[in-house]
C-alpha cells in the first residue's frame, strides 16, 4: 500500500510552526530549505528497553525529519532486551519491511478474517521480513543477547496502534461489558486487564 | 483514505472464474457485462444474531457484487440483538460511515498511540457516525429491541480484523509468552483467552 | 474509483471557519476533535418530494460531517414520491452503491461512447445496485407508494451534475445555437428547455 | 485529477492480444518493447467534419499507442468546420487542457450543482484553456474558417460521454417518462429527441 | 504514472498570493474563479532558440494557468532551430506525450538499469511519441528548417532535470572527485565540463 | 511520493512464474502464501566493492521478496570502499531514506531546474538523510574505512538510473552530436566518455 499522496514539487519540507493544519503538513518556503531539513542523527544509539515489554522504538518519521513530508516513507530503530517483545500492533497507514541488525527475532503477522492465519518466522542477523499494511504483527527477541532491527514504513506518518493499549488502555476506558463480550470473559477479568494500561 | 486505485475504463466487472490473480480482480469482457453484475439482493433480511457476540454482519463487497471491482466502495448490513456488540475491530483498507436504521447504538473508536483516545457517542435511528481508516472501533446495542445499521466502506474489499480473533484466535496461536508480556498477565490467563477462539 | 487522497494522520476534521482553502479542507487541531465532529443526525426523516421531479436527496458528506475530510466516503438518503425520479446525473468524483430501504425502483446507467449502452434493473426492498464513477445514471420509483434508498459514494465530496440543469439551466445559458446543433433540434425548442431551469 | 495508478516499472506496453483483462491493460514482455509501441502517426491530417455537429475528434490514447498503458496521459486532435461544435460532453476519468492551433473557438464548462455556473471564453490561435475532470464542457468554432485544436487529457483512457447520445441515444432508450420528467417536457418531445440519435 | 492527487472539488484555482504553502498550491475562493484562471495565451509564438542548445521550451503549467492546480496535467511548446536539441533530461513527476507540429525530430529515451536500452525514432509532422515518467529522454531537430512540438505532461508541475545542468552545473558544484569517479575521467575533464554550466 | 497503487487484499505475493504481466506483478494463490514469501536473507554480508566506483548495492525489492508486491516499499544495503562512491543517479519511482550503519558518508541531491541547488551533508554512523523522488543524488565514503548504509525506498520497484550509464552507456549509444551539444564539448570528448561504459 502506498498511503501518501504524490509530490507536486521537488519537496515540501514541513513547517512545524505554521498554525494551518492539512492532510500531512504545510511546507516552509522551499528557498529556505536546507540540508538539516532532510537529516536526523542518533540512530546508532540503543533505546531504553527497561520497560514492561523489554523493547524500545525510536521513530524517524515526519515528526523528526521535516523533509519527509509528502515523500511516503519513514523508518524506525527497534531495540529488544533478551526476551523483549514489540507487542502485537498495526500500522493503519503503512506496510513495513524489517531488517535484523543484531540478534535473533521471532516475527509474525496475522491475516484478516475469516482465516486469521499466523505467518511466522525466526530471523537472524541480515534477515529481512515484510508486514503488509494494517495487519496485526509482532516481534520477539529469541536470542541470548540484545537484538536490534531497522524498520522501514511506507508512509511519512504510519501510525501505531498497540492492541493492548488501544483495547484495554484507551482514555476513557471502553466499557467493560463490551470487552467482556468481545473476549468472552468475565467483567472482572477485563477490569484486571484495564488496570495494567 | 481512498484505498483503491482509480478506474481506467467505465467498469471492470470481476471475473471470478479466471485463475489469474491481481491486485483486486481481473475483469470479464465488458461486452458481456449485464445488470446482474452490478446487483445483489437480500439486504432487507436480518442476519442471525444467535451467537456469542449477539450481532451479524452481512457484507456486500466485491465478493457479492462483481461490478464493484475497481470502484473503491462497498457496504454491509449489521444486525444487533439486544446488548449485542460488533466487537472491537479494524478495517485495514477502508474508512466507514455507519447509519442507524433501527434501535440505539453506542459506538466508538480509539485513536492511535500515544493518545489512545476513545471517541464515543450513543446513536439513535437516523444518526450517522464515521470511523476513520485503520482505527479500532466497535458498536453496542444499547436499546431495548434489535438494532440495524448500514455501513458504507471506502474499498471494494475493506477487510476485517476482529481483535479478539486476530490476537487470541489465530491459526496457529501466537505464543502465549508473547501475549502474556503484551497484556501483562499470566500465561494461564492467555491460554484461557485462546481457548475461547 | 477512489477519488480521494490517502490519510496522513488518524483524521483531519475539516475546519470550516479557516479561510485557507486547499484540495479538500484544512483540519482543526486534532486535540479539539470530538464525537460530534464525526456525527450527524436526521437521516430517518423523509425529504420533501413535492417538486418537479418528485424526489429529494439528503446528503451526508464533508459539508455535514467535518470528520469525513480525507476519508474518501459519504452517503445520502434519497426519497421518491410515487413515480418520482432522481433525474439523469453524474458524480464527477465518486462511484455509488445504492440500497433500497422501501419501495421499488427502476435504476439504470449508460456507458460512455461509442456504445452508450443502458444497463437497467428494477430493484425491490433490500436490493443493491452499483453506478460506476462518472457515468450518467438515474432512478425512478415504479411502486405504488413512496420509495427510500441509501446511496454510499466513494468521495467526501462526490459532486452532482444533473444533466438537465447543467445543460439547459446553467448561469448564464449555453448559447442556444450550440445546444440546437448538439441536440439536432430548432433553437426554439432549446429556448423552451432553457425556460424550465 | 490524476485518474491512473502509478507505474511500477519503466513502462507496461499494452498487450492487446492477451485475453486477460485488468484495470487498464496487461503488458507485453518489456524485452520485446520497441519504438513503434510508443509511437503513432497521422495527427497532421484533418478529420472529416462532414457530420451533424461539424467536428471530428481523432484520439491518441492507449488504444492507438500501447505504450501509454499505466502512464496517465493521452491526447486528441479536434477539427471544427465553420460553426461546427464539439457538443457538450464529459470525460469521466480525465481533466483536459486544450490548445488552439488554428481558428477561433468559443469554449466553456459548467460547474456542478447547485451553481451550474457557465465559465466561458473565446480563444484564438495559441490560446490554452482547461476543463476540470468530469465537468460538462464544449467548444464551438466561431471563426470564418476551419479550426483545429490539440487536447491533452490526464488518463490513458479518459472516456467520452456526449450528453445528447448518453441521454437521448442510449441502447436501449431511457424510458421517455423518465426523460419527460427530467427535462419537464412532453413525452412526444422526448421521442423527437430520441429519434435523432 | 499519475503523479497528482485526485480532486476533491470541481476545481481548486491556485492562489499565488497566499503565503501558506502546501503540496501543490492553496486555492482561491471558488466563487471568485473566472475564465481567465483557466486560460493562457501566446503559444502560437516561437520561442527564442538562439542559445547553446538551439531550442526553447515554453511551459504552460500551474505557474502559468492557476486553474491547473490539482488537475494532473500541463503542456509545453518546444521550438528547435536546425540541429537544435532538447538535451537529455528527466521529468521527476510526469510522463510525456509529444506531438510534432512542424519539422523532423529524432527522439529517444533510455530505460533504467541494468539494460539502459535506448529506444529511438525519427518523427515527422503529425507523429506522436511517448516518454515514460522519470526516464532520460531527448529530441533533436534533424530536418532542414525549424521544428515545433507540443508536449503534454501528466502533472500540474512535472519538473525538469536537465542532466548536464544537474550534474555539472549545480550550485554549488558537486565535488570533482565524485564526478571524476562517476564518469571515469580525470578531474580536469570534470572542471572543464563544470565551467560550461 | 507514494508511487505504488493501494492494496486491495491483505497481500498479493508476486507469482514470478506466471506469464501474464501487469503493472506490478500478478499474485499467487493467497492460500499458498508462506513465511518465505515475505522473507529474504543475507543482508549482513558486505557487497563486493572491487569495481570502478568502489561501491556495491544489494537490493531487497519485489524481485527478492515476492511478498513486497503491491506494498509500496523496498530496501537496499549499500557498501562503500574507502573513497568509494554511489555515483549520481535517480530513482524514477521512489523517495529514499538512508541510514548510515558504519563509516562517514558525504551525501547530496540536486533540485530540478532552474535552481539546480546542491543540498549536501556529511553523515556519521546513526545519521539519516532523505532524497526526494526523482532527484539526482549520490553518496561518497569520506571516512578512513569501509562504510555501510541501509536505504529504504517508497516503491516495490524503485528503479535506478545511473546518470553516467544512461547518458554515456546506453545500448545503442545516444548520438555523439546530441551529447556534444548537450554538454557543450567536442564529439571526441563524448566518444571518450562513451568508451568507458
Amino acid at each position: 500500500l502506498a498511503s501518501d499522496p504524490s509530490s507536486l514539487q521537488d519537496f515540501c519540507v514541513a513547517d512545524a510552526k505554521n498554525s494551518v493544519l492539512v492532510n500531512g503538513l504545510v511546507c516552509k518556503d522551499p528557498k529556505l530549505a536546507e540540508a538539516n531539513d532532510f537529516f536526523s542523527s542518533g540512530l546508532q544509539l540503543a533505546g531504553n528497553t527497561s520497560n514492561a515489554v523489554g523493547s524500545s522504538v525510536t521513530p524517524v518519521n515526519v515528526a523528526q525529519i521535516a523533509g519527509l513530508n509528502t515523500l511516503g516513507i519513514s523508518i524506525a530503530r527497534i531495540d529488544y532486551a533478551p526476551w523483549g517483545i514489540n507487542p502485537p500492533h498495526t500500522h493503519p497507514r503503512a506496510s513495513e519491511i524489517l531488517t535484523v541488525l543484531e540478534g535473533s527475532l521471532k516475527v509474525g503477522f496475522v491475516t484478516s478474517n475469516p482465516e486469521n492465519r499466523l505467518i511466522t518466522k525466526v530471523l537472524e542477523k541480515g534477515d529481512v521480513f515484510v508486514f503488509p499494511v494494517g495487519l496485526v504483527h509482532f516481534q520477539q527477541n529469541v536470542g541470548y543477547g540484545n537484538a536490534v532491527a531497522i524498520a522501514a514504513l511506507s508512509s511519512q506518518n504510519p501510525g501505531v496502534i498497540t492492541i493492548a493499549h488501544a483495547v484495554f488502555g484507551s482514555k476513557p476506558d471502553i466499557s467493560a461489558d463490551i470487552l467482556a463480550k468481545a473476549f468472552q470473559v468475565e467483567k472482572n477479568t477485563i477490569y484486571n486487564f484495564q488496570s495494567k494500561f
